[in-house]
């Protein structure tokens, strides 16, 4: 295989000189490896809206620059006005998409910057701002390692992984969280195995996961989505680990959908189950997964859009949940970057959650 | 939504006159109609490799014809050389498809028709071959009524079905065998509404269950294979209903990739599971699913074969199985035409063949 090192790019960076976001426009994966600079308010929300940056803590990244980017081009030196256009781009970031947390929290972090330095000069605020959505860049890259090394404790070498949709390098900035453990173990002779779900409808495991695993020389084979069965009843799978959107605080977790199938296919099996979650993922105001808003999107993305032929009859009805919900009950283990939480969950994630305001 | 009426087609038919077997290209649906006609041992093996004819019952009616077409092409009035000639094409169609069991199943009862008939001239053997594919396609019509009708004690109006690939009408000759509960509901007015796993990587169920479900005014919906997870947790699926390529004694099931994955959702959201199976599928002589092999398919169909763009990195490993078994844990009936085989199936699946024998 012709390997293109889509390691050697930045998922999502910022390039202040230029007033812009650049980020590998995902869509375009694996044909070709294409950056793009992000420089407008609906740029910004097309980018995320049509998945071109995609993945809870990477969108979280890519809302920090780009709304540091739109308040660099707020000429105001007056603060009223300066806020409530800032608070206008926030809203418009938002909406983006409803089910990933982190875009809403990484909004809301730099939304505080801008209240807490209410006092100084607009000039300095924006130079803050820049500053707080560096350090959330920074945390991403430090939080997914930290996932890693905890993740990595619940596997041995030569395990076989299954991995849902792309909750990789390509959803975050490096590492990824549910492949930071398979990244790495790749650095310390782990020979893992992983077979990665192709994820219809987007097919992000195909496209983005298959892609940079191999990429990184990793063992990785591509399966549909429904063989999760056949390759856990071989025996070949020792532990899943997924990604997650949004983590309620009883452990409903909220993923890319499929997940919850996965789970339950792994629970029949008796394969372990873990949700990589940044603390950042996991809203305790959420109290269980009945409250997690579910995007519904386009039926086209599964009768039309990548066919070259008809592959399903004109008008037909379409359910289309971008996301699913796992129940807590059909999960062995949360890692985040401060620990492993187990069940329960509704006193672990809080354990976690002290943990972290010790540090 | 434009119909055409696929109903009015017929799925595999004899076409005598023209010394062919007349079939619908299954993979021109559900973008054109495309009636072809087979004539040549290489056409016939070629149509069911491609799954131009597919399902179990269909493939079997297909060789039926197939192989009496073939029988009339050997020119010789001497018993022994047209065994010889006969048993060679009757190895060949064998050779197409490993895991339906009704391909051998027919091919075997054409067989014994040959053998049974050594005393008689060879012309009247062909035209006994012939009486014998009718025989097999009249059956199937009846043998899917009756199946429909025990599988409607199994539901009620308004009901969800849950159905994966395609064992429709386009599985069979008519009726179908998981859709014949549906279509008599159909006309006995009992609203279904069903949802219909895309099923990848070929999307039987897209392209065929969908179509000829829509196209008969059915109420159906379109969803990806992991959203079954989510379609269940709504509560809207009250029975998944299946097919199967080959049921053991022990009522492991055959069937097509992702159905045991959809039988351990179903077990996580408490929905009833049940496998359509004619007689002819069910194979006493296989103890478990573990004798059953599982074909292995070309990885193209995973990673490009329906698309515009490189959906997949080159050259990646693919893991494609055609089938996968699903566990007699998982089952909660197996509806035959002769009625409906609860758990222990070693004992129940013996009692349906004692009263088919009786009849």
């Amino acid at each position: 295989m012709e390997q293109k090192n889509i390691m050697e790019y930045d998922t999502v960076s910022l390039k202040d000189q230029e007033d812009g976001v650049a980020i590998i426009d995902q869509t375009k994966l694996p044909g070709e490896i294409q950056v793009i600079l992000l420089k407008t308010a609906d740029e910004i929300w097309d980018a995320i809206y049509q998945l071109k940056v995609r993945g809870a803590p990477a969108i979280g990244v890519a809302a920090a620059f780009g709304i540091y980017v739109l308040a660099k081009q707020i000429h105001t030196k007056e603060y009223p006005v300066f806020l409530e256009e800032f608070q206008k781009h926030k809203r418009y970031l938002d909406s983006a998409r409803p089910t990933a947390v982190n875009l809403s929290w990484a909004l809301g972090r730099m939304e505080e910057v801008v209240k807490r330095q209410k006092d100084r000069p607009v000039e300095e605020i924006k130079e803050l701002l820049k500053e707080e959505a560096v350090c959330i860049q920074e945390e991403d890259i430090q939080v997914c390692k930290s996932i890693g090394e905890f993740g990595l404790t619940l596997l041995k070498p030569g395990d076989g992984i299954l991995t849902h949709c792309n909750a990789g390098k390509l959803a975050a900035v490096r590492y990824g969280t549910a492949t930071a453990p398979i990244y790495l173990g790749q650095e310390r002779g782990y020979g893992f195995r992983v077979f990665a779900d192709e994820t219809r409808p987007l097919l992000q495991g195909a496209r983005l996961t298959a892609f940079e695993l191999a990429s990184s020389g990793v063992d990785v084979t591509l399966i549909c989505d429904n063989m999760s069965g056949a390759v856990m009843k071989n025996g070949w799978v020792n532990a899943v680990f997924v990604g997650c959107d949004r983590v309620a605080a009883n452990g409903d977790t909220a993923n890319k959908i499929g997940t919850s199938v996965v789970a339950a296919v792994a629970k029949q099996y008796g394969v372990p189950f873990y949700v990589a979650a940044p603390t950042a993922t996991i809203d305790l105001n959420t109290l269980t997964g009945e409250d997690i808003v579910i995007e519904q999107r386009d039926p086209k993305e599964v009768t039309a859009m990548w066919y070259q032929a008809p592959m399903a009859p004109e008008g037909v009805k379409v359910f289309n949940p971008a996301f699913d919900v796992t129940s807590h009950t059909l999960i062995d283990g949360i890692v985040t970057e401060y620990g492993i939480a187990r069940p329960p969950y509704e006193t672990s994630l809080r354990e976690i959650f002290d943990r972290k305001k010790k540090k």
